[in-house]
């Protein structure tokens, strides 16, 4: 299949600096952090409120892609499993998900709590939320 | 920023041929259709079961990628939006994201529920579900 070429819209602030220091999911954080967005995509931003729920996909530029299974969270008690039945960092497409909290805009610069993502990391989309969870 | 590269896992086999005929999300989705997933990620599979819902996210290969604001599903009732404040399938970097339930899995093909996109839509990842949907 022909290879797909993105470009991030933005890059993720926040104070973790290292691996040992990152909640593994969205949903064991309520770290802060701001999402600063190319000044070109101003306008894809209309409409995000504060109090709303995110959802941000984000480019693990760090993340193995040569690997097909793993221990889940590290735990070899719970035996390997394949990357795609997990939410490992490592995977063919490193692309992470969250369920981001915004407590802030302005401007290009989008205040939020949950986050999972080392400082710097590329992000690669928003989307509005339409689970259960959605505000 | 620096341009990144993805490669397609595999692609989406099912029965929609047009826009017209695709659901708008999968919330709104009992269509049926098989993940077929390149042999090489086999192992990536392991570990995903039969009744199980996982994140699956798709490279949206005919979406407009140069609009910012868009009528969320097209209903100029509601004025225009960023196309981050919706799940429009036009945004920059064109990726879809689905919680489709697994209804059978053979080798590398995974029959699923909840399909809404076009057939032949490539998949970029799979994904364990840990929204509180997750089974």
């Amino acid at each position: 299949m022909n290879p797909i070429t993105l470009s991030p819209i933005g890059r993720t602030r926040c104070q973790l600096k290292t691996r040992d220091e990152t909640p593994k999911n969205y949903t064991d954080s309520n770290e802060p952090g701001t999402l600063v967005i190319d000044p070109q995509y101003l306008d894809a931003l209309d409409r995000i409120e504060v109090g709303q729920t995110i959802v941000v996909l984000f480019w693990l530029h760090e993340a193995r892609r040569d690997l097909l299974k793993v221990y889940p969270r590290g735990d070899r008690s719970r035996g390997l499993h394949g990357v795609f039945a997990t939410r490992s960092p490592m995977r063919p497409n490193p692309i992470a998900l969250s369920e981001l909290k915004v407590t802030a805009i302005r401007g290009n610069e989008i205040d939020v709590l949950g986050i999972d993502v080392l400082d710097g990391t590329p992000i690669l989309d928003i989307k509005k939320s339409i689970g259960p969870d959605a505000k």
